[in-house]
């Protein structure tokens, strides 16, 4: 741990994908660092574009009242990777330096990256500058590795259990298999906890393998056991063809294989949008208070994480570039599977 | 009008695809029949299809407790239509044989049908064949001939504009342009309602013709006035290439020609599912109410309407085939050109 | 109907309760009046009294902006009746005078007018002074004279219909009587909306006057048909002993005669807050831009209505002191009576 | 810990009130009985009645689908207390005889209580009896001590917080001080999270005794701040006059000492009803499962818990008659003074 005397001025930026509960981090590191600490808080739009080119706001207590509830980001967001080559036109990468410059002009003491792994990586990259930084993992996807969970993934939860939810209906009126595709490129954790808590039936995530001729087999035996339609989760990043999308691929399969009318529904883009769940609210500003309260105590370099329900930090360098995937042997896996959920992998 | 003297026993089915609201019209035609009228109640199960096949249950007042607010339908619809003719193989259709056959020899003395245009199509079909039948019109799609709303309508409203809600979140965050499409191959009401409703920006619908060029001037114009991003409503039938979805073209079009991040979601077949609003749950009540008001009175041949917010009756006959379509020059279009909506069609 | 060349500053007050729908319909007003018509908009503080005070911020096209979905009002509101004696003290009230001082010295051209009955009858009162005056009806009491709806109920029946669905699970699990008492002093349209939706067993509402003893009555037949819970929804404004609320009233005398478990809800002031439903965004929409329009017809002194599903207006002097009740004709009561619905009032 | 060979036969109950998640509990129990350990599972009616009245079901597998996500309880509850003394007609107690006598007469081998601390008590008082016992926690208060958290919080905590958002809209409009009573006898946890998720202002719970007066000058100087509202958010079980409801108490201090105007909502029973949040599903079934397997592991006499994210035991006998409180020195009370919300007790 660093030993950082008074900071004074600190900086605050959002990068990556939105998703609910940002604003409640940007009032919960805000707020503790002007009500408890005295220091002066800058936004930086546009995630690390905003520290690349100087594009900033200063944030008062009175701008971070009012905004707890609201969905998306008052500083905008943005996928800029400072580190990130462009290597088509060999030109070369000052940005970097720029983000150096632009923080030492401009007198800051700290800053705060709220984001997923990539920004985590990026943390870490500044950290190594010399710059001191907090981060704060953020994603629906719940797979920054170093934490027990992220803020978002709550809400994203909540979300996609409402649609899968919705389609119980209608699978049941048509006697239909319903397959609904679920955010997750490398992570199944929405897919997963959406899918157990929607009364899933089948549940396919990257990190368990599947065969399609399980799934099938397991459909035309709720057939034969008179269960009148299934509801099939899949993640986005299951294995299969490019030029489909992972639900079109699936239910295409299951209905030539079994004749049963199969439909898809990609739910998108709904799953990051919106006011957050109040466990989101109250995470994100944990997250946010115990940020402040990191960079009173100069201890830079390291992320804010939940350890068994603690509020803790790990160091950015053991947390950029690794992923938290789902486990197979997660005891939640079981006790799915003795609820009579398939994850398309038995023998 | 046809007259009749005493209905005692009457069958009720549910037809097409299901929306919201289908219980509450069981309801409400089960509990009067039973309760003011003192018939009895055969539900035929899977639409068209439990007639052809003599399938159904008797249904009792306690059996019709507690589905009001359920999803669904619980005798199950499909999307059988007796009087296609089955072409391929050439075989004679002796489906409409049958549904007379189990209409006298099940003793029946009345059928609701409850369903779409096709099946307010078919139901007059059987109404010439000298069947007793009302029909019901229920559709998400807000598109039934002779009525001036259907359930099902509020609830997908409901459910698309709380979509995109969302959505504004998630294009602010990002500064995108974000494109959601709505259920309607005909009819653009659901699209028109959630779209003025979510605050959507652009709204094409299958009835005003746009032009993709106004589409993309518009969106130009917006980023030139400091709006910072823009949210655009497409109805699943609106003109676009068969291989793409209707709002995969026009993302890919808007984002190739304006350079701005786009981004496209399909809403699918959540926008059917879950629980009715109240007020579906009240129009539902009152239609499955008056058609069995019908029957005792002996109006056959007739689908429950709703003019001017008064439940009446309109001839089947009038109904058929006919589609009820956004009229380009409905006031609430113009009233939403006013609040700065753009359908695509200007010059 | 007066007759006016052209107004160009008009403005807008919110007066009375709040409820969902207020910044819809200023956004409506507002947009069509600057877009449509090239006005220029200024907005009142707090109901009346900013009319009386000359406080007010001038409206831009983009302060209106992204208001469509917020709940509460943008203007602020108050209970300020400018007509109202101060009888106390024997003071002259001079705010009427006040009013129109500021009209002519703001050089106003029309005031559009939003709220209750109460502050129609204000508006009637300014127009007979001269001014040009319009009115829109907003209550989730629905009970404005001289339009079949107005805005801010449907989102009421929704939030208190949401209330009555949860109060099943624990009536059902606790075999219980649960009360639940619904806003609604003079008219109960939105307790018997809501409690129809909500498959309310027995509702009262203050336009038919009820029996304790028939309620009594109903709740032991009902236990001995086996119906384990019985759901009650009580208008607050119904016939009950001052010191006590209706719905305590109503439980307290069902347990003692029944001596089954009984327990209240007073669902109070949820029941006008937060974001409006798309259908209440609609209705206040298309009222604001008709009001509008009103304004360049030079058609004053009239409230804008909805008749039969289209929008018109009626001279405020026919709605000032007016409230329009629910008919025990009404043919929702009796098809609500066959759902076995009991209103109390039976015998 | 016990040790028991081969569990056949168990029973389930739910006791005390009720709460969303209770059937997916029951369902976690039942399917991984069944299906995992091939054991027969019986459910008793009415809570403890059931089992003193050997009033029951068997639940077979296909019973327990599609019941994870209704409120309430399939098995219906009841606040019966075996152990509590008859004193009134001085008759003697022979409920737990009764109870034992049912036990070994139908050949249980365990049952599972599903409740809250009484329930907990209860059970541990059979499992003394020499009966096999486990105990799953529920609850809204979460103040079951010997876990981190009970199912029926997080379902509770939306409410209240969906509630509470709501009222800002209101409070805003009018510039009120508005007061939400939220349950909690002896525990503030739901106050606490709901407060702090919606954003209250001022947040009252049993475990920090608060200062009117510190409440009235924290609102007079919000007042000065030209903050135009406040939120108070006060336990129901807040010290205060027996005559009046919490919320009634605070909110007739708070008006007569600032004649500020202030209105009160008391939530009531909508905050235990309802589908429970996707994690409240999760978390039943967590613990449902868990409880099964305790059975197969011969584990009685204890009580399935959450610690630091994990499923585990603890004994009954350290459960029982015991209440886990809010802590003062709890690090979210610290974290929300720096977000601004006051808790009443300050100098």
């Amino acid at each position: 741990m660093n030993t950082f005397a008074k900071p004074k001025r600190i900086g605050i930026l959002t990068a990556g994908g939105d998703c609910p509960g940002l604003n409640a981090a940007i009032r919960g590191v805000g707020k503790t660092a002007i009500v408890e600490f005295g220091m002066q808080v800058l936004g930086f739009n546009a995630g690390f574009s905003g520290l690349i080119n100087g594009d900033f706001i200063e944030l008062k207590a009175s701008q971070l009242s009012g905004i707890l509830t609201l969905g998306g980001t008052i500083l905008g967001t943005s996928r800029e990777k400072p580190y990130k080559l462009v290597a088509e036109d060999g030109k070369e990468n000052h940005k970097p330096e720029k983000i150096i410059e632009n923080y030492h002009h401009l007198g800051l003491d700290a800053v705060v990256c709220i984001g997923g792994n990539g920004t985590m990586k990026t943390a870490h990259l500044l950290s190594q500058e010399g710059l001191n930084i907090i981060g704060i993992p953020k994603t629906i996807d719940n797979d920054v590795w170093g934490t027990d969970v992220t803020f978002g993934f709550d809400s994203a939860v909540q979300i996609a259990t409402d649609a899968i939810d919705r389609l119980h209906t209608t699978a049941n009126s048509h006697q239909r298999v319903m397959i609904i595709e679920i955010m997750g490129h490398n992570a199944g954790w929405l897919a997963l906890y959406s899918g157990i808590a929607g009364g899933g039936d089948i549940i396919l995530i990257p990190e368990l393998p599947y065969n399609l001729d399980v799934v099938i087999r397991n459909i035309e035996k709720r057939y034969e056991d008179k269960k009148p339609y299934s509801i099939v989760v899949v993640a986005e990043g299951i294995e299969h063809p490019k030029n489909q999308s992972a639900a079109n691929y699936v239910a295409k399969t299951i209905e030539a294989a079994t004749g049963v009318e199969t439909r898809e529904t990609v739910l998108g883009y709904i799953q990051r949008g919106g006011s957050p769940t109040p466990m989101d609210r109250i995470l994100a500003t944990r997250y946010g208070a115990f940020a402040a309260q990191c960079i009173a105590d100069g201890n830079f370099g390291t992320m804010v994480a939940i350890h068994k329900n603690e509020v803790t930090t790990v160091p950015l360098e053991e947390v950029g570039g690794k992923l938290r995937l789902v486990e197979p042997s997660l005891g939640l896996i079981q006790k799915a599977r003795n609820m009579g959920v398939s994850f398309g992998d038995e023998e």
